[in-house]
Protein backbone atom coordinates (compact mmCIF):
# COMPACT_ATOMS: atom_id res chain seq x y z
CA UNK A 1 0.00 0.00 0.00
CA UNK A 2 1.02 3.29 -0.62
CA UNK A 3 -0.27 6.80 1.86
CA UNK A 4 0.10 10.05 0.12
CA UNK A 5 1.26 12.29 3.30
CA UNK A 6 1.02 15.96 3.59
CA UNK A 7 4.81 16.95 4.32
CA UNK A 8 6.77 19.65 5.96
CA UNK A 9 9.53 21.99 3.99
CA UNK A 10 12.01 18.95 5.59
CA UNK A 11 9.81 16.48 3.69
CA UNK A 12 10.23 13.50 6.30
CA UNK A 13 8.16 15.59 8.86
CA UNK A 14 4.21 14.68 8.36
CA UNK A 15 2.11 17.04 10.39
CA UNK A 16 -1.30 16.14 9.36
CA UNK A 17 -3.53 15.30 11.56
CA UNK A 18 -5.56 13.62 9.19
CA UNK A 19 -2.87 11.57 7.84
CA UNK A 20 -1.64 10.45 11.13
CA UNK A 21 -4.87 9.24 11.90
CA UNK A 22 -4.39 6.80 8.44
CA UNK A 23 -0.68 6.28 9.74
CA UNK A 24 -2.02 4.89 13.27
CA UNK A 25 -4.48 2.34 11.92
CA UNK A 26 -1.87 0.58 9.85
CA UNK A 27 0.14 0.26 12.67
CA UNK A 28 -2.57 -0.67 14.67
CA UNK A 29 -3.55 -3.21 12.15
CA UNK A 30 -0.07 -4.21 11.53
CA UNK A 31 -0.15 -3.57 7.99
CA UNK A 32 3.04 -2.80 5.81
CA UNK A 33 2.94 0.47 3.66
CA UNK A 34 4.60 3.02 2.14
CA UNK A 35 4.57 6.82 2.63
CA UNK A 36 4.92 9.20 -0.20
CA UNK A 37 5.92 13.06 0.75
CA UNK A 38 2.62 15.17 -1.03
CA UNK A 39 2.46 18.88 -0.78
CA UNK A 40 -0.69 21.40 -0.75
CA UNK A 41 -0.03 22.79 -3.99
CA UNK A 42 0.45 19.12 -5.78
CA UNK A 43 -2.88 18.23 -6.87
CA UNK A 44 -2.08 16.71 -9.54
CA UNK A 45 -0.54 14.16 -7.86
CA UNK A 46 -3.26 12.82 -6.16
CA UNK A 47 -6.07 13.59 -9.55
CA UNK A 48 -6.48 10.05 -9.61
CA UNK A 49 -8.46 9.77 -6.28
CA UNK A 50 -11.12 12.62 -7.93
CA UNK A 51 -10.43 15.39 -5.36
CA UNK A 52 -7.29 17.29 -3.33
CA UNK A 53 -7.00 16.33 -0.28
CA UNK A 54 -4.61 13.86 1.96
CA UNK A 55 -4.43 11.15 3.45
CA UNK A 56 -5.26 9.09 0.15
CA UNK A 57 -4.04 5.43 0.50
CA UNK A 58 -3.25 2.98 -3.02
CA UNK A 59 -4.31 -0.63 -2.36
CA UNK A 60 -3.88 -2.32 -4.93
CA UNK A 61 -6.58 -1.02 -7.26
CA UNK A 62 -8.20 0.71 -5.10
CA UNK A 63 -7.77 4.73 -4.64
CA UNK A 64 -9.12 5.83 -1.65
CA UNK A 65 -9.42 9.58 0.09
CA UNK A 66 -10.84 9.96 3.56
CA UNK A 67 -9.38 8.89 6.53
CA UNK A 68 -12.99 7.70 8.34
CA UNK A 69 -13.46 5.65 4.77
CA UNK A 70 -9.67 4.31 4.37
CA UNK A 71 -10.09 3.45 7.92
CA UNK A 72 -13.55 1.55 7.14
CA UNK A 73 -11.65 0.02 4.17
CA UNK A 74 -8.79 -1.35 6.27
CA UNK A 75 -11.29 -2.74 8.78
CA UNK A 76 -13.51 -4.63 6.29
CA UNK A 77 -10.31 -5.87 3.70
CA UNK A 78 -8.30 -6.65 6.59
CA UNK A 79 -10.26 -8.85 9.56
CA UNK A 80 -7.63 -11.21 10.36
CA UNK A 81 -5.69 -8.08 11.28
CA UNK A 82 -6.38 -6.24 15.02
CA UNK A 83 -9.44 -4.58 14.80
CA UNK A 84 -10.19 -0.81 14.51
CA UNK A 85 -13.13 -0.68 15.98
CA UNK A 86 -13.98 -4.04 17.68
CA UNK A 87 -17.25 -5.44 17.88
CA UNK A 88 -20.96 -3.96 18.39
CA UNK A 89 -21.21 -0.21 18.40
CA UNK A 90 -17.43 0.13 18.30
CA UNK A 91 -17.64 1.35 14.66
CA UNK A 92 -20.72 3.81 14.89
CA UNK A 93 -19.25 5.27 18.34
CA UNK A 94 -16.03 5.72 17.38
CA UNK A 95 -17.53 7.95 14.77
CA UNK A 96 -19.09 10.22 16.79
CA UNK A 97 -15.45 10.29 18.32
CA UNK A 98 -14.38 11.34 14.95
CA UNK A 99 -16.65 13.81 14.33
CA UNK A 100 -16.24 15.72 17.76
CA UNK A 101 -12.40 15.59 17.16
CA UNK A 102 -13.17 16.80 13.35
CA UNK A 103 -15.60 19.39 14.08
CA UNK A 104 -14.94 20.41 17.12
CA UNK A 105 -11.28 19.89 18.26
CA UNK A 106 -9.71 20.48 14.96
CA UNK A 107 -10.93 23.98 14.77
CA UNK A 108 -10.20 24.88 17.89
CA UNK A 109 -6.44 23.63 17.39
CA UNK A 110 -5.94 25.29 14.08
CA UNK A 111 -6.50 28.53 15.57
CA UNK A 112 -3.50 27.45 17.99
CA UNK A 113 -1.32 25.98 15.06
CA UNK A 114 -1.79 27.76 11.80
CA UNK A 115 0.70 30.52 12.14
CA UNK A 116 3.65 27.75 13.61
CA UNK A 117 2.48 26.09 10.78
CA UNK A 118 3.16 28.85 8.11
CA UNK A 119 6.42 28.81 9.08
CA UNK A 120 6.94 24.68 8.25
CA UNK A 121 5.06 23.91 5.20
CA UNK A 122 7.32 23.80 1.73
CA UNK A 123 8.42 27.03 0.34
CA UNK A 124 5.96 25.81 -2.69
CA UNK A 125 2.99 25.96 0.23
CA UNK A 126 3.58 28.63 1.24
CA UNK A 127 1.79 31.25 0.14
CA UNK A 128 -1.41 28.40 -0.40
CA UNK A 129 -0.75 27.96 2.89
CA UNK A 130 -1.49 31.46 4.10
CA UNK A 131 -4.03 32.95 1.77
CA UNK A 132 -5.94 29.70 2.04
CA UNK A 133 -6.25 29.53 5.96
CA UNK A 134 -6.98 33.18 6.44
CA UNK A 135 -9.61 33.12 4.20
CA UNK A 136 -10.95 30.13 5.98
CA UNK A 137 -10.37 31.60 9.53
CA UNK A 138 -11.49 35.31 8.74
CA UNK A 139 -8.30 36.97 10.35
CA UNK A 140 -4.80 37.10 9.60
CA UNK A 141 -1.85 35.17 10.22
CA UNK A 142 -0.69 37.71 12.48
CA UNK A 143 -3.42 38.56 14.31
CA UNK A 144 -3.88 35.09 15.03
CA UNK A 145 -0.45 35.02 16.65
CA UNK A 146 -1.28 37.25 18.88
CA UNK A 147 -4.18 35.63 20.64
CA UNK A 148 -2.61 32.15 21.32
CA UNK A 149 -2.75 31.86 24.49
CA UNK A 150 -6.75 32.79 24.67
CA UNK A 151 -6.58 30.04 21.62
CA UNK A 152 -4.68 27.42 23.94
CA UNK A 153 -7.54 28.28 27.15
CA UNK A 154 -10.19 27.60 24.63
CA UNK A 155 -8.71 24.50 23.58
CA UNK A 156 -8.37 23.31 26.99
CA UNK A 157 -12.17 23.53 27.71
CA UNK A 158 -13.01 22.00 24.42
CA UNK A 159 -10.96 18.79 25.52
CA UNK A 160 -12.95 18.48 28.73
CA UNK A 161 -15.10 15.58 27.56
CA UNK A 162 -12.23 13.66 26.51
CA UNK A 163 -10.70 14.64 29.81
CA UNK A 164 -13.31 13.41 31.88
CA UNK A 165 -13.80 10.34 29.88
CA UNK A 166 -10.12 9.51 30.62
CA UNK A 167 -10.02 9.99 34.21
CA UNK A 168 -11.93 7.37 34.48
CA UNK A 169 -10.69 4.47 31.73
CA UNK A 170 -7.59 3.94 30.47
CA UNK A 171 -8.38 4.57 26.46
CA UNK A 172 -10.89 6.44 25.18
CA UNK A 173 -12.16 2.71 23.98
CA UNK A 174 -11.50 0.88 26.86
CA UNK A 175 -9.00 -1.30 28.43
CA UNK A 176 -6.93 -1.35 25.01
CA UNK A 177 -6.58 1.70 21.99
CA UNK A 178 -8.78 1.26 19.13
CA UNK A 179 -9.60 4.18 16.31
CA UNK A 180 -10.87 6.78 18.74
CA UNK A 181 -8.25 6.74 20.54
CA UNK A 182 -6.26 7.27 17.31
CA UNK A 183 -8.24 9.71 16.17
CA UNK A 184 -7.91 11.89 19.32
CA UNK A 185 -4.15 11.12 19.42
CA UNK A 186 -3.77 12.55 15.70
CA UNK A 187 -4.88 15.24 17.12
CA UNK A 188 -2.25 15.73 19.45
CA UNK A 189 0.63 14.67 16.83
CA UNK A 190 -0.30 17.72 14.90
CA UNK A 191 0.26 19.96 17.89
CA UNK A 192 3.52 18.40 19.17
CA UNK A 193 5.10 18.94 15.86
CA UNK A 194 3.91 22.16 15.05
CA UNK A 195 3.82 24.08 18.60
CA UNK A 196 6.71 26.37 19.08
CA UNK A 197 8.63 25.06 22.29
CA UNK A 198 8.00 27.82 24.38
CA UNK A 199 4.22 26.90 24.46
CA UNK A 200 2.48 24.36 26.76
CA UNK A 201 -0.64 23.10 25.14
CA UNK A 202 -2.55 21.82 28.34
CA UNK A 203 -1.73 22.71 31.83
CA UNK A 204 1.12 20.64 33.67
CA UNK A 205 -1.13 18.79 35.72
CA UNK A 206 -3.51 17.65 33.23
CA UNK A 207 -4.94 14.25 33.35
CA UNK A 208 -4.90 14.21 29.79
CA UNK A 209 -1.29 13.61 29.95
CA UNK A 210 -0.95 9.96 31.26
CA UNK A 211 -2.89 9.04 28.60
CA UNK A 212 -1.04 10.47 25.78
CA UNK A 213 2.09 8.48 27.51
CA UNK A 214 0.12 5.65 27.27
CA UNK A 215 -0.85 6.34 23.42
CA UNK A 216 2.98 7.05 23.16
CA UNK A 217 3.72 3.17 24.91
CA UNK A 218 1.06 2.24 22.38
CA UNK A 219 2.56 3.68 19.28
CA UNK A 220 6.35 4.00 19.47
CA UNK A 221 6.90 4.73 15.77
CA UNK A 222 4.47 7.53 15.71
CA UNK A 223 6.04 8.74 19.16
CA UNK A 224 9.49 8.88 17.34
CA UNK A 225 8.90 10.26 14.27
CA UNK A 226 10.59 12.59 12.63
CA UNK A 227 9.56 16.34 14.12
CA UNK A 228 7.87 14.57 16.77
CA UNK A 229 8.64 16.29 19.90
CA UNK A 230 8.33 14.46 23.97
CA UNK A 231 5.99 17.14 25.04
CA UNK A 232 2.30 18.79 24.73
CA UNK B 1 -37.01 -0.49 42.07
CA UNK B 2 -38.19 2.66 42.79
CA UNK B 3 -36.74 5.68 41.38
CA UNK B 4 -36.71 9.03 42.75
CA UNK B 5 -37.71 11.60 39.65
CA UNK B 6 -37.32 15.52 39.58
CA UNK B 7 -41.06 16.29 39.60
CA UNK B 8 -42.69 19.53 38.15
CA UNK B 9 -45.43 21.82 39.37
CA UNK B 10 -47.47 18.87 37.95
CA UNK B 11 -45.94 16.03 39.47
CA UNK B 12 -46.36 14.02 37.32
CA UNK B 13 -44.54 16.16 34.80
CA UNK B 14 -40.58 14.61 34.71
CA UNK B 15 -38.70 16.99 33.37
CA UNK B 16 -35.19 16.63 34.62
CA UNK B 17 -32.58 14.84 31.55
CA UNK B 18 -30.42 13.08 34.46
CA UNK B 19 -33.41 11.25 35.55
CA UNK B 20 -34.50 10.49 31.81
CA UNK B 21 -31.29 8.99 31.39
CA UNK B 22 -32.18 6.41 34.11
CA UNK B 23 -35.93 6.15 33.21
CA UNK B 24 -34.92 5.26 29.11
CA UNK B 25 -32.05 2.98 30.22
CA UNK B 26 -35.22 1.12 32.60
CA UNK B 27 -37.26 0.84 29.96
CA UNK B 28 -34.44 -0.27 27.15
CA UNK B 29 -33.57 -3.24 29.81
CA UNK B 30 -37.03 -3.44 30.24
CA UNK B 31 -37.32 -3.89 33.87
CA UNK B 32 -40.33 -3.01 35.86
CA UNK B 33 -39.99 0.42 38.19
CA UNK B 34 -42.08 2.41 40.35
CA UNK B 35 -41.30 6.50 39.88
CA UNK B 36 -41.57 8.83 42.93
CA UNK B 37 -42.03 12.29 42.57
CA UNK B 38 -39.27 14.39 44.02
CA UNK B 39 -38.86 18.54 44.28
CA UNK B 40 -35.22 19.70 44.46
CA UNK B 41 -35.82 21.33 47.98
CA UNK B 42 -36.59 17.92 49.34
CA UNK B 43 -32.82 16.74 49.91
CA UNK B 44 -34.13 14.51 53.21
CA UNK B 45 -36.05 12.12 51.15
CA UNK B 46 -33.29 10.86 49.46
CA UNK B 47 -30.59 11.24 52.49
CA UNK B 48 -29.72 7.71 52.30
CA UNK B 49 -28.29 8.37 49.23
CA UNK B 50 -25.38 10.24 50.61
CA UNK B 51 -25.86 13.50 48.41
CA UNK B 52 -28.39 15.62 47.38
CA UNK B 53 -29.55 14.76 43.17
CA UNK B 54 -31.62 12.79 41.53
CA UNK B 55 -32.03 10.08 39.60
CA UNK B 56 -31.75 7.51 42.73
CA UNK B 57 -32.23 4.02 42.05
CA UNK B 58 -33.45 2.06 45.24
CA UNK B 59 -32.83 -1.84 43.85
CA UNK B 60 -33.52 -4.14 47.01
CA UNK B 61 -30.53 -2.74 49.51
CA UNK B 62 -28.55 -1.16 46.85
CA UNK B 63 -29.44 3.00 46.76
CA UNK B 64 -27.43 4.75 44.01
CA UNK B 65 -27.15 7.46 42.30
CA UNK B 66 -25.84 9.06 39.43
CA UNK B 67 -27.01 8.45 35.90
CA UNK B 68 -24.18 6.86 34.98
CA UNK B 69 -22.89 4.39 37.97
CA UNK B 70 -27.26 3.20 37.50
CA UNK B 71 -26.84 2.43 33.76
CA UNK B 72 -23.64 0.49 34.95
CA UNK B 73 -25.03 -1.04 37.95
CA UNK B 74 -28.33 -2.48 35.65
CA UNK B 75 -26.30 -3.40 33.07
CA UNK B 76 -23.50 -5.65 35.53
CA UNK B 77 -26.97 -6.63 37.67
CA UNK B 78 -29.24 -7.29 34.31
CA UNK B 79 -27.16 -9.35 32.17
CA UNK B 80 -29.81 -11.10 30.50
CA UNK B 81 -32.03 -8.15 29.84
CA UNK B 82 -31.35 -6.24 26.78
CA UNK B 83 -27.67 -4.66 26.76
CA UNK B 84 -26.91 -0.63 27.68
CA UNK B 85 -23.84 -0.97 25.80
CA UNK B 86 -23.14 -4.05 23.76
CA UNK B 87 -19.92 -5.96 23.53
CA UNK B 88 -16.16 -4.38 23.10
CA UNK B 89 -15.81 -0.40 23.21
CA UNK B 90 -19.49 -0.17 23.65
CA UNK B 91 -18.95 0.92 27.55
CA UNK B 92 -16.20 3.07 26.78
CA UNK B 93 -17.33 4.64 24.23
CA UNK B 94 -20.98 5.23 25.85
CA UNK B 95 -19.11 7.13 28.49
CA UNK B 96 -17.53 9.77 26.27
CA UNK B 97 -20.96 10.21 24.39
CA UNK B 98 -22.40 10.82 28.12
CA UNK B 99 -19.60 12.60 29.06
CA UNK B 100 -20.03 14.78 25.98
CA UNK B 101 -23.54 16.04 26.46
CA UNK B 102 -23.20 16.61 29.99
CA UNK B 103 -20.57 18.95 30.01
CA UNK B 104 -21.43 20.33 26.46
CA UNK B 105 -25.32 19.67 25.37
CA UNK B 106 -26.16 20.25 28.94
CA UNK B 107 -24.94 23.55 29.60
CA UNK B 108 -26.22 25.05 25.95
CA UNK B 109 -29.65 23.64 26.23
CA UNK B 110 -29.64 25.03 30.35
CA UNK B 111 -29.05 29.02 28.90
CA UNK B 112 -32.02 28.40 26.64
CA UNK B 113 -34.52 26.81 29.39
CA UNK B 114 -33.87 27.82 32.72
CA UNK B 115 -36.33 30.96 32.24
CA UNK B 116 -39.17 28.68 31.70
CA UNK B 117 -38.45 25.68 34.10
CA UNK B 118 -38.80 28.41 36.80
CA UNK B 119 -42.16 28.80 35.25
CA UNK B 120 -42.46 24.85 35.84
CA UNK B 121 -41.00 23.81 39.20
CA UNK B 122 -42.98 23.25 41.95
CA UNK B 123 -43.99 26.30 44.19
CA UNK B 124 -41.32 24.91 47.06
CA UNK B 125 -38.74 24.58 44.46
CA UNK B 126 -39.09 28.44 43.16
CA UNK B 127 -36.98 30.14 45.12
CA UNK B 128 -34.28 27.70 45.44
CA UNK B 129 -34.05 27.35 42.11
CA UNK B 130 -34.09 30.97 40.62
CA UNK B 131 -31.58 31.62 42.93
CA UNK B 132 -29.07 28.21 42.43
CA UNK B 133 -29.52 29.00 38.34
CA UNK B 134 -28.44 32.37 38.99
CA UNK B 135 -25.90 31.78 40.85
CA UNK B 136 -24.68 28.95 38.26
CA UNK B 137 -25.19 30.56 35.33
CA UNK B 138 -23.67 34.07 36.20
CA UNK B 139 -26.98 36.32 34.93
CA UNK B 140 -30.52 36.73 35.75
CA UNK B 141 -32.97 34.78 34.39
CA UNK B 142 -34.63 37.53 33.38
CA UNK B 143 -31.37 39.05 30.84
CA UNK B 144 -31.43 34.55 30.08
CA UNK B 145 -34.78 35.17 28.62
CA UNK B 146 -34.24 37.87 26.25
CA UNK B 147 -30.92 36.04 24.84
CA UNK B 148 -33.24 32.66 24.27
CA UNK B 149 -32.73 33.52 20.15
CA UNK B 150 -28.67 33.31 20.61
CA UNK B 151 -29.02 30.60 22.98
CA UNK B 152 -30.72 28.30 20.52
CA UNK B 153 -28.25 29.32 17.62
CA UNK B 154 -25.49 28.08 19.99
CA UNK B 155 -27.10 24.89 21.00
CA UNK B 156 -27.55 24.43 17.02
CA UNK B 157 -24.12 24.69 16.43
CA UNK B 158 -22.96 22.62 19.77
CA UNK B 159 -24.79 19.80 18.14
CA UNK B 160 -22.63 19.61 15.22
CA UNK B 161 -20.79 16.08 15.67
CA UNK B 162 -23.98 14.70 16.22
CA UNK B 163 -25.86 15.70 13.48
CA UNK B 164 -22.86 14.99 11.17
CA UNK B 165 -23.06 11.10 12.63
CA UNK B 166 -26.47 10.82 12.55
CA UNK B 167 -26.39 11.59 8.64
CA UNK B 168 -24.43 8.40 8.33
CA UNK B 169 -25.97 5.97 10.19
CA UNK B 170 -29.38 5.14 11.71
CA UNK B 171 -28.58 5.67 15.56
CA UNK B 172 -25.57 7.35 17.43
CA UNK B 173 -24.88 3.45 18.63
CA UNK B 174 -25.49 1.65 15.06
CA UNK B 175 -28.45 0.02 13.76
CA UNK B 176 -30.13 -0.01 17.24
CA UNK B 177 -30.08 2.59 19.74
CA UNK B 178 -28.25 1.88 22.99
CA UNK B 179 -27.32 4.27 25.72
CA UNK B 180 -25.19 6.82 23.74
CA UNK B 181 -28.71 7.48 21.87
CA UNK B 182 -29.98 7.61 25.46
CA UNK B 183 -28.09 10.02 26.96
CA UNK B 184 -28.69 12.25 24.16
CA UNK B 185 -32.25 11.45 23.63
CA UNK B 186 -32.42 12.89 27.02
CA UNK B 187 -31.67 16.06 26.78
CA UNK B 188 -34.25 16.46 24.37
CA UNK B 189 -36.91 15.20 26.03
CA UNK B 190 -35.95 17.90 28.77
CA UNK B 191 -36.23 20.56 25.57
CA UNK B 192 -39.71 19.40 24.56
CA UNK B 193 -41.01 19.53 28.17
CA UNK B 194 -39.47 22.93 28.98
CA UNK B 195 -39.42 24.61 25.62
CA UNK B 196 -42.35 27.08 25.08
CA UNK B 197 -44.45 26.24 22.44
CA UNK B 198 -43.56 29.49 20.36
CA UNK B 199 -40.22 28.18 20.46
CA UNK B 200 -38.38 25.78 17.84
CA UNK B 201 -35.18 23.98 19.22
CA UNK B 202 -33.87 22.63 15.59
CA UNK B 203 -34.43 24.19 12.36
CA UNK B 204 -36.88 22.91 10.20
CA UNK B 205 -34.36 20.81 8.40
CA UNK B 206 -31.99 19.79 11.03
CA UNK B 207 -31.60 16.28 9.70
CA UNK B 208 -31.51 15.42 13.98
CA UNK B 209 -35.36 15.23 13.07
CA UNK B 210 -35.08 12.06 11.35
CA UNK B 211 -33.24 10.81 14.34
CA UNK B 212 -35.26 11.56 16.86
CA UNK B 213 -38.53 10.36 15.08
CA UNK B 214 -36.72 6.96 15.57
CA UNK B 215 -36.09 7.34 19.22
CA UNK B 216 -39.81 8.34 19.63
CA UNK B 217 -40.70 5.24 18.15
CA UNK B 218 -38.16 2.87 20.27
CA UNK B 219 -39.26 4.64 23.32
CA UNK B 220 -43.15 5.16 22.64
CA UNK B 221 -43.84 5.51 26.41
CA UNK B 222 -41.05 8.70 26.64
CA UNK B 223 -42.59 10.39 23.66
CA UNK B 224 -46.16 9.90 25.21
CA UNK B 225 -44.94 10.82 28.87
CA UNK B 226 -46.99 13.72 30.82
CA UNK B 227 -45.91 16.98 29.75
CA UNK B 228 -44.27 15.53 26.26
CA UNK B 229 -44.73 17.63 22.67
CA UNK B 230 -44.64 15.92 19.87
CA UNK B 231 -42.32 19.41 18.71
CA UNK B 232 -38.46 20.02 19.04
Amino acid sequence: MELFELAAADPAVRFSPNCWRTRLALDHKQLPYDTIAWHFTEKDRIARSGQGKVPVLVDGDAVIHDSWVIACHLEDRHPDRPSLFGPGSGRALARFVNQWVSEVVHPALSRVLVPDIAELVAACDRDYFRSSREAALGTSLDALRSQRDAAIATLRAVLQPLRSTLQGQTFVSGSTPLYADIVAFAAFQWARICLPGDAALLAADDPLRAWLRRMDDAFPQAAQAPGVRERF
